[in-house]
């Protein structure tokens, strides 16, 4: 059972996780509980270290140090909750990172967790106590303290999980599960009982906020059945939340599973690049070099003289790329450089995909009856991503939710 | 170098306790700071743990989470004041309890400090790294997190220079040394340059708050020099401070050396009470099965029938003692009990009273001159205690101060 910030925000929704974990426990299971820092904590923490010394990425040290500090929020979280459960009369203790321990590389401030030995954790459940241990955080090779950045949490609960052999490994949050869409943007939209790994993964990575992509795929490659749910209900009668499983737990398959929006997008245009070989390598190479993500890539031949190229990142990275770009102007040769900030990315996500034709040309039609331009396109196996003027972004939404027959009344089946 | 929560309460405070380490790091020396939690910060996660469960005597396992909640504290602080030297150039890294690791006993919420392996500490330190330890707190011999009780960040620091064979310990504080007596009490009042251990220890548990009873304690057993100075002057220019040594370091030995006055007092006296075998014996055996600590202990015949007992404890403790003895007077046999929390105990402390006779008649001709009444005696090798009426305790303190000559013009050789 993980819980999260707002979940463990003080001590009184801290009784209310405790007695989500008595049901379970009085049910018969054995519960390993994973919890977050107190809502803002972590923020306090990390405004407290950029203060003290802001990152510097020559300068190591520092992330190791800044993961000492932040980690303490979820050290003080895990004793309090364990605090609770003890004085309701349960067996319970906290396990820090180093204590489980969760081992991690040596990445600090992002690390990948590497293992977690089925003892001693495993002999204290099976022993009958309540393992409370602090999320988002472990024990990095170099035996200091390491924290496996923002929605760490999630990772480490599915981790445990995935260590444990446990049936099911449970998110509590904030929202009832996954919907079909975003809810503030279509009121049709749809909680999904269940979602194949794979959709979560696009989901995720997709500007859909439930789960960390990390968590998702530690659960896909461990198969662990991962169930996000509401901590906002009767902790006596939990709302039923959505199954995050294997593809073939799901027997009624839809073609679409869910309608994306993602705002985080800015495009650049070079145009009039000469048509050499090599020279796509040459931009993306330099933009790589800069730690840019590039998504979707589009060349067309230019009306003037060689080819325009465009590609969209995430808008935070656009003005590094520019200036990166604009550095290299000679050297790449193109005429200009146009960017905007104003797109966003609608993709359409289903398993479903692999066996039917004709989802991509249903999404262009839709678009299309709306006069919606579509300025990239980039597909997987499961999705399909546009690229359009952010003022259409819910509008297409909703048209797509309605055209893949994921809408309340039509969705019912 | 050890710095307490007033000295570390913000980022711009930890900036000046990092120009002291500075300035005894360029002039050299290798550096071990020991740091408490942010002002405040342990009485806010002290609270946090009482919302969640209140301390149970019988359930020690509630300690346990308590220690992990609290040693939260330091934690921080050891992380922000590496990254703070660090960002001034210099190589630094915080050390957790578990880390050094420093071994304590499984007394959680007021462990003791077993031992701390030269390495790997000493081994980081002589590779030329500033060592920030958080103080209060260690690693059990149940491998989980323990804090050593109020005040312990000087007994980290005194453990530490022992175990790393220190030239010298720093206490850096509020107070720029140890006064003859409390200068809020007497502007008469003289810092002390040397002062021997056993004076300090009379001196800390006798309400002079300068330091632990137990990091004296420790100090003394491995004869660290300890140095309490202060924390607000100039970093590149500290001010001289109190050295505490052994005794056979200080050249001119007084007499007596400090007057303290300790308020956490009260008195209970039984009045006839039947003047038969082990009836001390009945009354001492149930306080201590009670907890409650006894102090000063006089019994003298009653002009009724049988002998009147009074003694002193810590006011705190007070109505415990009461009930206790409300609850035995039929098996005691004693007619009445009265109880008194307006007394003060005034000492006189100095390694002097050794060699020297005549400590005594001159305290109590002292406070006979100012018509002070004196209700209880306890003495020890070095030093006298009488208990006195409340309102008495300044005007006594300043007529001892000046009767054994620790006056600032007299005491100026």
């Amino acid at each position: 059972m993980k819980f999260g910030g707002t979940s463990v925000a003080d001590v009184e929704r801290m009784r209310r996780v405790a007695a989500f974990v008595k049901r379970e426990a009085d049910a018969g299971h054995s519960v390993v509980v994973a919890v977050s820092a107190m809502a803002g904590e972590t923020n306090r923490l990390v405004a407290l270290c950029a203060d003290a010394g802001p990152p510097d990425p020559a300068l190591d040290v520092r992330n190791v140090e800044y993961d000492a500090v932040v980690a303490s929020g979820e050290q003080v979280t895990s004793g309090l909750v364990a605090l609770i459960l003890q004085k309701m009369g349960y067996r319970a203790r906290s396990w820090q990172g180093w204590q489980a321990p969760i081992r991690t590389d040596n990445a600090h401030g992002k690390a990948r967790i590497l293992a977690i030995p089925e003892e001693p954790l495993g002999d204290a459940i099976d022993n009958g106590e309540i393992a409370v241990v602090a999320g988002f955080q472990g024990v990095a090779e170099d035996g200091r303290i390491s924290t496996l950045g923002r929605g760490g949490s999630d990772t480490t609960a599915v981790a445990l999980a995935a260590a444990l052999k446990a049936e099911r490994c449970d998110i509590y949050t904030d929202v009832d599960g996954v919907y079909t869409t975003d809810p503030r943007i279509s009121k049709q939209a749809r909680r999904l009982d269940r979602v194949s790994y794979e959709e979560m993964l696009e989901m995720a990575s997709l500007g859909a906020k439930v789960l960390q992509t990390r968590s998702v795929e530690l659960a896909m490659a461990y198969k662990v059945p991962v169930r996000v749910l509401s901590s906002f209900g009767p902790p006596d009668a939990p709302t039923p939340g959505t199954l995050i499983c294997d593809e073939e737990d799901i027997v009624e398959k839809q073609i679409v599973s869910a309608v994306t929006l993602s705002k985080d997008e800015a495009k650049i245009s070079l145009m009039s690049v000469p048509d050499e070989p090599g020279k796509a390598a040459q931009i993306f190479g330099l933009l790589a070099d800069a730690g840019i993500n590039i998504d979707m890539i589009i060349q067309s031949p230019s009306r003037q003289a060689g080819a325009n190229i465009s590609f969209t990142m995430a808008e935070s990275e656009l003005a590094r790329a520019v200036d990166a770009l604009s550095l290299a102007k000679e050297k790449i040769g193109y005429v200009q450089m146009l960017s905007d900030k104003n797109v966003v990315k609608v993709s359409v996500i289903g398993v479903g995909m692999r066996s039917h034709t004709g989802v991509a040309s249903t999404m262009f039609r839709a678009l299309a009856d709306k006069s919606i331009n579509i300025q990239n396109i980039s597909t997987s196996e499961i999705k399909i991503s546009v690229l359009i003027a952010s003022e259409y972004g819910e509008l297409a939404v909703r048209a797509l939710h309605q055209a893949y027959g994921l809408d309340r009344a039509q969705g019912a089946a």
